[in-house]
């Protein structure tokens, strides 16, 4: 069965879709077209100014994400490649409003390498530029200090709606990446699936998998898994997830936490709703309370048939800003 | 390829479901179980109110839109199956707060018989009932008045928000069922998919496709489309789309239009980005107005990968209750 998309021209697939993407939110988006970012349509005064980015193919981030108590800026690559250095100086340039610029970076090396270039062109001009790096995927996670360490996937969500929201409120920068860096301690994510995604204008998925399995652990990027399991139950999919978030998070009784139930792509929302129930249902079983979560596509890969969950450990702190005000394409309330 | 989906027990989908989707938005929806209906959390007083449903499986309607400024309780059935008259008369009885019911129903046999037996049965309580009958899918239009007319799709999105805004104004029953239909007949829809969907449960999409062809028409039941036509560029696709829809409302130059281009399930946020900007260009180009515009997934069809578009005739009545604010799960603004 083909994986056939709705393309035209495969190499322009990201300049029509920031196109289409603006047109759709004109109130809230403005697009600058070369070199490629997307700013408020409304651009904020007197705060540290948010900046992220990475690959596009994971939409709504992290444009979706732009607007009042979340980003300044969202840079997007080529689909699953980083931005260049000259476009994220370029945005972070845009938007610095005087306070400085906190980038959001997914950890992968080219946004890693291409985000600190373009921190170092930022800080040539006189702006002051720090980093929160995530690295919430915990089936990337090595022994020891080899490699690349974790990736960045779906907890990068919740990184920009607190530290927005603690921007918002007018920190600075010192405290803002401060903070961000102990939340994204506090965050593990893990995700699987049942088929792979394709990429635009390909007519077949990136793998294959045997109907009576399942890839576990896979990356946002069509990477395989670390392994297989035997394909099974939401309930027990969700469990088999949930046991080692848990764990490597330390969890016990009466802590709490903020979820997110995310699609990977083309998962439906019945299936995370059935999903989100066991998260409920599983973590109320062990006392862990989840205090906010989020159900839906949020960090996707593709039309991916898969999702991933992600835990981050929650505070009074942590829920207030979760709750304080937000307006961007994807996340309002 | 398999289509294997996140499930339990096929036959508690849609319960397991509801008790997921409430526990995300706890704030914002309340779960009657049994016979099963969701009501806002809190319950509107001194308006009219509004009550839908339908098959479920079409995600996030109609679940998805109870909340200020929209529905006051949505009636889910079995995947692709009416709610019973029982469900949506006990539905109706709770949300009705005095001033009487405004039932919007997609017309498709079932749900047309199953709102009508519980309108009896409310109007047998003193319950002041009307009905607006949607029927935007163009590709199910025969000529005279033989069948069972067109089929209900996207439109009721608009439909829901626009009665939603206007009830919440302080509408009484009979205006706000004269403006109901009034928009429906100014309303047309129609679909295309790549790839048919799976039902819960299932393994094996409902129909195969060649690798060369679309099936132009399909509805949200997983019906075939009303004819194929050769696979194409986004941009070819959007454009016989809205010909035909063009056409059928006789939309002129200096017309303006609410949009929905809408994904059936497994349409990728790029993908729809580029139907989006093609929507925009090629209605420009024929001097129609976008004048706003939803772009999402909205009335799904399963994992379907497809998309429908919905144009809707505007004016500065409808679109000043477009603005108006709502909150719900899936439109909040």
């Amino acid at each position: 069965m083909s994986r056939r998309q709705f393309v035209n021209d495969p190499e322009r697939v990201v300049p029509e879709a920031l196109e289409g993407l603006v047109l759709a939110h004109p109130g809230l988006l403005s697009l600058h077209p070369d070199p490629a970012y997307v700013t408020r349509a409304e651009p904020a005064t007197g705060k540290v100014a948010l900046v992220s980015g990475g690959g596009s193919g994971h939409e709504p981030l992290h444009t979706g994400f732009v607007g009042a108590g979340m980003l300044d800026a969202a840079v997007p690559g080529a689909v699953f490649a980083s931005p260049t250095a000259w476009q994220v100086a370029a945005a972070t340039t845009a938007v610095d409003a005087g306070r400085g610029v906190l980038q959001i970076v997914k950890n992968y090396t080219g946004d890693v390498l291409n985000f600190r270039i373009a921190a170092e062109l930022a800080g040539d001009e006189g702006i002051a530029v720090e980093q929160v790096l995530v690295d919430d995927d915990l089936a990337s996670e090595r022994p020891g200090d080899e490699g690349p360490g974790r990736r960045g996937t779906a907890a990068v969500v919740v990184v920009e709606k607190l530290c927005g929201a603690l921007a918002e409120q007018g920190a600075g920068l010192p405290e803002l990446a401060r903070f961000g860096r102990d939340l994204v301690r506090d965050a593990r994510s893990m995700g699987l699936a049942l088929a792979a995604g394709a990429h635009p204008g390909e007519h077949a998925p990136a793998w294959e998998l045997a109907d009576d399995e399942v890839e576990l652990g896979v990356g946002i990027h069509g990477e395989r898994g670390v392994g297989r399991r035997p394909f099974a139950s939401a309930d027990e999919l969700t469990a088999d997830l949930l046991d080692r978030l848990v764990a490597a998070l330390g969890l016990r009784r009466g802590d709490r936490v903020l979820t997110v139930v995310n699609s990977l792509g083309a998962t439906h929302g019945l299936e995370l709703a059935l999903v989100n129930r066991a998260v409920h249902r599983l973590l109320g079983g062990r006392g862990v309370e989840v205090a906010r979560g989020l159900v839906g596509p949020y960090v996707t890969s593709l039309d991916m048939a898969g999702l991933s969950i992600t835990l981050v450990r929650a505070d009074d702190t942590r829920l207030a800003l979760w709750d304080a005000p937000v307006r961007t394409p994807a996340l309002t309330w």
